[in-house]
């Protein structure tokens, strides 16, 4: 670790909707999208399919109940620098990695998507000049456009001076990260040695939530506080099961949230493995899955995927530390703007933020080298946030 | 704790199928169902719905390819009372709380299930008196009759001489465990010292797992490694949301699988709750949900849960136990019949077993108070197995 750096906090898990995004937030009809209420001062954000139920009741209600408004307040927060700036300053964040909060672009079309990339990727570019050395960011593909513009964008962002990778839903091209197709994408990335932040978006069917929660009983906590974790965790399953972290072993993903669930259940997903008669079959045929070649999903924690420290808890980090095998693959996170402060001053300091906070100095010792490497030393080294 | 005890191991994750349970399955032409191939030696024990591609694939191929098979093999494992027997003593388990497994009687019409919960707990009875002292049990209930049927039959399991709590799905009366119409029921097991093993079996939808899933690329790895875990979570966030452990200060819940992910997800949870608006807005109005008098997700694992140490791994382990608060509230389990070894004997050692035997020696030091507690000591103490 260069010294130099010692000390400093990065937060690889920050948000931002540029102008332009929150304008197409704006035209739309369906989720995402961005509603005004006459009984709300802030317009809505509307991101999840959790919310839909909520939007509609709103509707029906002719915006008279402010209780049962869906979606979050969207506040200077989401879309203004110099806000983000403020919060980082009141925090204590030395560096932020930006990146374009979901769903990202997963709803435009074919034709859209590749311009609305390149100038969301240039608006994040701008950010980053206006504050060099602070400001880095994860770039944004246009997945829905066809492959050869995938992949030239990846040329494309890869080339920009700030970008030191990019965000990535789970959707993929359509399929989820475990689609065959989606390997020329993965294997550009690794090539470029862009690292990949994975973040959910998409949640679980509403159905796994019941009958309460679709009448709001539960505020959008089931689907934020589990659908998103086990969106994230499913989808890392899929890409190991389906052999893609030894197809690219250049492979690098950071994963949101700790993992999801990974670092809890890597134990389980393994002995299910290796106690399944048809991959053992398969196995005994190809040599793919599951075979002996087949790197453990230990391997792929100890390996090829980092974690964000975004739990929330003691007990949380630590099993993320110890799936992780070492300090060295956790990374401290914010989810500015997201889950802003309640009851107290949205300009002052964030609860979400020193609960992760409080976390890592728990689990680590405060001001141990080891809580520094979680706090922005590892971020500095993986993400090479001391090349300007 | 007795220090007659000390050392004791108890398995309290254990499942049978009593034949006459066998019986209905085989009768059955949906699932849960039993099916015997012309390729395959054991009839095949289907059971989720992930698995009903692979049975549509194996009655179309004209169960030529063996390698296709639906399900899992039938073996003596799951009804033989003497091949449970040879299982514990293998593997020196001294005492076992047997189960039902799923999906229990959710399948049965109203008018079904009572009388033949009543059987089914009868032959449990039977089991148990035959190896007495060995062999206690978790009842079912039948939870598809009426609701004084389900009722009625909580005072008589109580009754049971090696009852010593009921195995529950997540279904409830068909509304899942946050249903307000199954307070009742949970008061009545409350009040009668009945604990509860929770314990999944419809997983997530189909969806979740994609494309290749479907096409039976990954076994049943997914619905079983992450489906089971996140059925569980989800269930207990519901009654948590709900507040049914406020209403029903007594209720104790075993939960299978070291709790789902609840250990690594408590922390996010609870950030979740105090960040939602709208949930805040309802406790100022009812003081129910989210309001002061709300107990934590913390307390809830503190007071009114246990988990098995089922999770194949140190490190989910350790999260279990620093959730736990203490190595007083978690109890060892095999999960037997399921997860046979499948490249050596079935009459020898279980790697199943083993994986999670060492995660706890791991966790705790081989022999040490803590680990004794985990592997037999509070299963005696809680489910009062000293007591003939």
């Amino acid at each position: 670790m260069a010294s130099g750096h010692v000390g400093k906090v990065v937060d690889i898990h920050t948000h931002m909707y540029p102008p332009e995004y929150i304008k197409m937030l704006e035209a739309r009809s369906a989720i995402p999208l961005v509603r005004t209420f006459s009984s709300a001062p802030d317009a809505r954000l509307i991101l999840l399919e959790a919310e839909v139920p909520l939007l509609q009741e709103a509707e029906k209600a002719g915006n008279r109940n402010t209780s049962i408004l869906p979606g979050r307040p969207l506040t200077r927060h989401y879309s203004s620098l110099d806000q983000k700036m403020h919060f980082m300053d009141t925090h204590h964040i030395n560096i932020s990695v930006l990146s374009l909060a979901n769903p990202w672009l997963d709803f435009l079309g074919a034709t859209e998507s590749g311009p609305v990339a390149a100038s969301i990727n240039e608006a994040f570019s701008s950010m980053c000049a206006q504050h060099p050395g602070r400001l880095f960011f994860f770039a944004t593909l246009p997945l829905t456009a066809p492959l050869e513009t995938v992949i030239a964008s990846i040329a494309h962002v890869g080339a920009l001076r700030y970008c030191r990778g990019v965000i990535l839903g789970t959707s993929g091209l359509g399929r989820g990260l475990d689609d065959a197709a989606l390997l020329p994408v993965l294997e550009a990335l690794a090539a470029a040695g862009l690292t990949i932040f994975l973040h959910p978006h998409y949640g679980l069917p509403n159905a796994v939530w019941g009958p309460r929660a679709a009448a709001a009983e539960y505020g959008h906590v089931l689907p934020l506080a589990l659908g998103f974790p086990m969106e994230t965790t499913v989808a890392v399953a899929r890409m190991y099961l389906a052999g893609v972290f030894d197809a690219v072993p250049a492979l690098r993903m950071l994963l949101a949230h700790s993992g999801g669930t990974l670092p809890f259940l890597a134990g389980r997903i393994e002995s299910c493995l290796r106690h399944d008669g048809h991959l053992l079959r398969e196995a005994e045929g190809s040599g793919r899955v599951g075979g002996p070649a087949r790197r453990s999903i230990w391997d792929v924690l100890h390996d090829q995927v980092y974690l964000d420290a975004v739990i929330y808890s003691e007990v949380g980090l630590k099993a993320a530390l110890h799936a992780a095998g070492s300090a060295d693959r956790l990374m401290f996170g914010t989810d500015h703007p997201f889950f802003p402060p309640l009851t107290s001053d949205e300009q002052g300091e964030w609860e979400s933020v020193s609960l992760n906070t409080a976390a890592v100095n728990k689990a680590l010792g405060e001001g141990t080298e080891a809580a520094k490497a979680v706090m922005g030393e590892n971020a500095i080294r993986v993400l090479r946030l001391h090349e300007d």
